[in-house]
């Protein structure tokens, strides 16, 4: 998507086409600043201290990460240990794993010299295939979009919601559930984005808002409280979310708070669809309530937040009393039965067993 | 309620027998400070900079306001010229103008040298019937909380959770919501509360986790988004919030994102409460959606927020892009539907009209 009117990727060969630019998301929304990196090391570190986020971009920045390896040692040992090196900078990350067993598939078989060249290929492969997927996400919740639009006065704003950042910050490009977001805006209709802040990590308020000002799409953020009373008030449209895990059924495990904003959608009438590569889809589970894990995260996530101070310093401040205990739970499960539809890379299906084998036969 | 052991209100006499003293709430949680009213503006100025706030403290303040008032000058003119100058602090507390215009009723007849010592007595009965009332409610709720513990093994904890402050910070002493609580831990009963942070203005984080803490009674704070997920998973055994104005009806105005957790313990079968003194029935509505007007407030509330830094000063940090807007509906309505029960000082009553008449037959 666009920065300062720029078409740019979260993740990109540099010029000497070897070295590996990225946006570094530590330092947003209050500074746009890129990292070049260079060594295994400092692919490494960028996920492990989370310059890079998202499953997908983590993915793909692991791939580069093998690459730079490779370049000054080609051989199998250095190909499992840098492996092993970027699998364990964020341990439960689906893709981050595969886009690893992706690489070392592929390469092992090769003769060393062969190696580098061939990882840069693939690399570029994986992030051309995620840019793929979410625009063929884009294209297919463009419809839903538009059906609503159709139904509005000419020139009136569609409103959707969306919860924490599934954007292209997340992802190599379109993001998923803000690729039909984009895919909207330039189609010329006129959308307007609330945008949950998303305690406790605040990814609405600093990402999403960040990448959608970017890009020129309109929108405002809210509180997380505020998206029920907005619902109720008939001032959201749609409502489209992202999914970390979606069970074979149709529940689908995303950041905390996702399941409140699905009660007040169906409470309220608001079409409620959750966007979804298809790795997501967890085919050996059923119920997400009884049997997806929740991450408990760090307290302090809670008990503290960052911002600029009024020198646009980056500052932690304290927010609950010494003394006081948090919980931090990551994620929620939000039961098929609240979730219209979901948002594939192959079309729209019910939010059932039946309806993603439809789009994915056994 | 208590403070380091001691057992405090938030609004008292000082030692001289005419000046009074407050909590600087505006310094908490990080800081316990009282400040000393000694004349009418500096009793207005406390309730306009919020270093008092919640409508029954506001309303006893007032009452002060003017004691303080009368005290140099007991004439017709200064106690109009006081009440206006009181009334314009804060002009949509409901309490503040039935405890002026209380004040004014009764001492406007008065000869003006009887005048301050009438005022003085009038102001502490404003103060002990708000306590009279909370404690009533606390007992009725008690009952409530008594029923759950009785179901549960012995010494197993009951889960409350409640959201913004509907504590003794913003009555004279008990509160509304957390009155029940209060006589619960006080019973020995192994109460622990579930604190919402309650975005954007924290009154859970900063003043409800400081005042439960404060009294010894076990809390954790979560953030806005963790409700649902913890009813869901059988966490949570009871919510009680309190209102800022009920309708006839039972439908309930409170702090934004009540509205999320009444449709979360609905859906998860926990039962949902609110707790009110009879003064916040609205008789005069039913439909709290359609008829209860919703504050605006200043987008900074959201885009900025405050807390201390490391060396423990209280800074302000900005959380979203330059650009970037933001909208702070204050409240939102929970339908009488949602909720299981109202605690009032004369009993627990359905949410419904009857309900409602049956403790306060016309």
């Amino acid at each position: 998507m666009k920065v300062a009117g720029r078409s740019t990727r979260t993740i990109w060969l540099h010029a000497d086409g070897w070295s590996v630019e990225i946006i570094d998301q530590t330092q947003l929304p209050h500074r746009y600043t890129t990292a070049r990196l260079t060594t295994l090391d400092e692919a490494a570190h960028a996920i492990r201290a989370m310059l890079v986020r998202g499953a997908p971009l983590i993915g793909a920045t692991a791939a580069y990460g093998l690459c730079l390896a490779l370049r000054k040692d080609a051989s199998d040992e250095t190909l499992a240990a840098a492996a092993k090196t970027l699998l364990a900078t964020r341990p439960t990350a689906v893709n981050l794993r595969w886009a690893l067993e992706r690489m070392q598939t592929a390469l092992l078989p090769l003769e060393p010299a062969q190696r580098p060249a061939a990882a840069y290929v693939l690399a570029a492969e994986i992030c051309d295939e995620d840019v793929r997927l979410n625009e063929a996400i884009g294209t297919h919740g463009l419809e839903l979009i538009r059906a609503i639009a159709a139904k509005k006065p000419p020139r009136a704003r569609v409103n959707i919601l969306t919860h924490c950042n599934a954007g292209w910050l997340a992802t190599v490009d379109w993001g998923t559930a803000l690729a039909p977001v984009y895919k909207a805006y330039d189609a010329g209709i006129p959308v307007h984005v609330w945008v949950d802040e998303t305690r406790p990590r605040n990814q609405g308020a600093s990402l999403t808002a960040w990448e959608l000002g970017s890009h020129g799409v309109r929108h405002t953020v809210i509180c997380d409280n505020a998206g029920g009373h907005l619902m109720q008030r008939g001032q959201v449209d749609l409502v489209i979310v992202g999914t970390d895990r979606t069970t074979a059924a149709g529940d689908v495990a995303n950041k905390i708070g996702t399941y409140l904003k699905a009660l007040a959608a169906k409470d309220c009438g608001v079409p409620f669809y959750v966007a979804l590569p298809s790795p997501t889809i967890d085919w050996t589970i059923e119920d997400g309530v009884r049997d997806i894990p929740i991450e408990e995260r760090d307290a302090r996530e809670v008990s503290h937040i960052r911002g600029a101070d009024t020198s646009g310093r980056i500052t932690e401040v304290q927010l609950i009393p010494n003394g006081s205990s948090a919980a931090n739970p990551a994620f929620d499960v939000t039961p098929a039965r609240l979730v219209t539809g979901l948002i594939t890379e192959r079309g729209l299906c019910p939010a059932t067993r039946e309806g993603l084998r439809s789009l994915y036969p056994i």
